[in-house]
């Protein structure tokens, strides 16, 4: 019954990069081959519930960076963990099962956020809206929906226990990786509370902001993977310390990038209209650290903010508003934040007992997520 | 960090036979420990993260039979457990993880089925929705509760794996435990998803009510934690056979008295409006049944069942209502269910090798499900 226990061969997931197709294809493949191992329990159930899972599974094949499972992959590497050894296959299915924790995150996120697309492709949630629809079936086509997506997350989540359960770690590996994992997924999801508490209450400070940015994006993306792959890898306390310092840091800028981007950012670069961050009202560092300076040195241009963000805005308006956020001096106050926790979270990898290989590669992804144009 | 790691009070959990207070007093103080394991790490991300973990804490202690832990704790008591031995903390912290997957079952249920209280208190979407509410905060108070209660459910059923893994199990029995557990969890979801496919699609049939039945009650209340019972001990498959083929059939005979107990209790004794499953239109087999045999002898009666159902009955139409089921036969065939059903499981208990004591409680245990007129 366990994926985990294929030999790896000699084409295989092992020799992969992060951040390459060829790791994704990796991930990919470990994914399906788990998907398999349930097969025979779904069908158990009728084609009703087959057709929900083949909707899963078909979200979490669809596509993304893999990033998580790579920062773990990573965090295994430099902490000595060999591609080429008996363990690889094992490590590998256990950092691909981060990709089912994600189809949670994303399914349920999707309709806190009333998102209606996701990758091109409409959301779970109003998947099975439009397949409501499309029947003429009884009761409100929106909460069916919802209905569907909160139990296909539930499963995801569940079926991310069941793959590192089944990934043919040791004993040994597993209880490290399940410390780690526990502390994870608290963080994600207490980051995810934060974050709709914060814009219900609407919180404006930057702590709040960065709060929401460390554990919803730079613990559950970056730190904890690669502590993750370290804890697999059973590494000494000073190289988690040291993963655990650029994954928080990194982790943050790399959030803090894509907030510039969300108003700044080139479409014809990003694929996404300009200045869509303001339209939809996010509650950015960005935005705090503008509206700190107004509060101190020019309280009407905070007024505007705050009147004019989630609304309707014309390209001229999302001009204006660019304007008011580079005069307060946010914007140059974002790049330094960015411009430090770079500095502050590469200096612990080079100084850190890592591989050689993992600190230039962790060199490179820290780059890639900060200095971004898309 | 685990709660498993505590050494078992002469006056603790292990003497506690299932079903008593004494029992669901054990099973709340696992509990309780488990979540004092859990109150670092949320403390780090604030207090509004806090206020949101002891909102879940205080549903999961306020009550409930803990049925689950129950059969569980027998399960593994029937094959052999020895609840004055040294595993027996560990093994009563796993089966009370069942309630936190519970949690998150009527969580996001109550979401499912808009249901506004639960145990005598607001629903966890309700009561968040009212400290929106309360707080004249931004946005929909009825989008946040849900929020909130989407999020809360997910941590639930990451905690019930946390709780498992902190047990203190040794490797063999938690590799075990693990692969039944998956399958519970399987079940449960897809049983919620067939449930609201099945309500949306109009599904009449009595096989479609009865497979709900199996996989959303009875798999998940009776058959499996039996099974995550036999599994923590070792037992031999015959056991495991006769185990499920009674978790099962007592099962689907619990779900089909409460059917019967939904339009024909007796509201003083069940303290349930008397006909509300009728006012709410459930599709229960009791209502397939009729509608079954309505299609053959009465049509006008089917179609007037159809019509009548889920709408703001008076006492009178509940009256009228039940006069039509049992005048088609309905109810006879349901108690006839119930009665082959039980005689069924209860021959698989005897004839097995459970031990006496065992076999004494769940066939007691069998009876109050099924024979219990509340």
């Amino acid at each position: 019954m366990s994926a985990g226990t294929g030999t790896p061969t000699r084409s295989g997931p092992t020799s992969a990069v992060p951040g390459t197709a060829a790791f994704a294809t990796a991930v990919e493949q470990a994914l399906t081959a788990f998907f398999a191992t349930r097969t025979d329990s779904v069908a158990e159930l009728g084609p009703v519930f087959t057709d929900a899972a083949e909707a899963l599974e078909s979200f979490v094949l669809r596509g993304g960076k893999r990033t998580r499972p790579g920062f773990a992959w990573m965090g295994w590497l430099g902490a000595g963990g060999d591609p080429a050894g008996p363990q690889a296959t094992a490590v590998l299915n256990a950092c691909s099962a981060l990709e089912l924790v994600q189809a949670c995150a994303l399914i349920h996120d999707d309709i806190i956020d009333c998102s209606r697309t996701r990758r091109r492709f409409p959301t779970v949630h109003v998947d099975f809206e439009q397949r409501h629809r499309d029947r003429g079936w009884t009761g409100d086509p929106a909460h069916y929906g919802e209905s569907v997506a909160i139990l296909l997350g539930d499963l995801a989540l569940a079926w991310a226990d069941d793959m590192v359960h089944d990934s043919g770690l040791p004993p040994a590996a597993l209880a490290r990786f399940a410390a780690v994992w526990a502390r994870m997924r608290t963080e994600v999801l207490g980051g995810q509370l934060l974050d709709v508490h914060g814009e219900a209450s609407g919180d404006e400070s930057v702590a709040a902001a960065l709060r929401i940015n460390r554990y919803k994006t730079a613990a559950y993306t970056v730190e904890r993977p690669l502590h993750l792959g370290a804890a697999l890898a059973d590494a000494d306390p000073a190289l988690i310390t040291a993963y655990r310092t650029y994954g928080t840091d990194i982790g943050i800028a790399f959030q803090l990038r894509d907030d510039l981007l969300g108003v700044f950012g080139d479409p014809a670069v990003t694929g996404k209209p300009s200045g869509d961050d303001l339209r939809e009202g996010k509650r950015t560092v960005l935005v705090a650290e503008a509206l700190a300076r107004a509060a101190e040195t020019d309280p009407a241009a905070g007024d505007r903010l705050r009147a004019e963000i989630g609304t309707d805005l014309s390209e001229q308006q999302v001009g204006a508003l660019r304007s008011l956020l580079t005069g307060l001096g946010a914007v140059d106050a974002v790049e330094a934040r960015i411009a430090t926790l770079t500095e502050q979270g590469l200096r612990a990898i080079e100084t850190s007992s890592a591989t050689p290989e993992a600190k230039d590669r962790l060199r490179a992804m820290a780059l890639a997520a900060t200095r971004r144009t898309a």
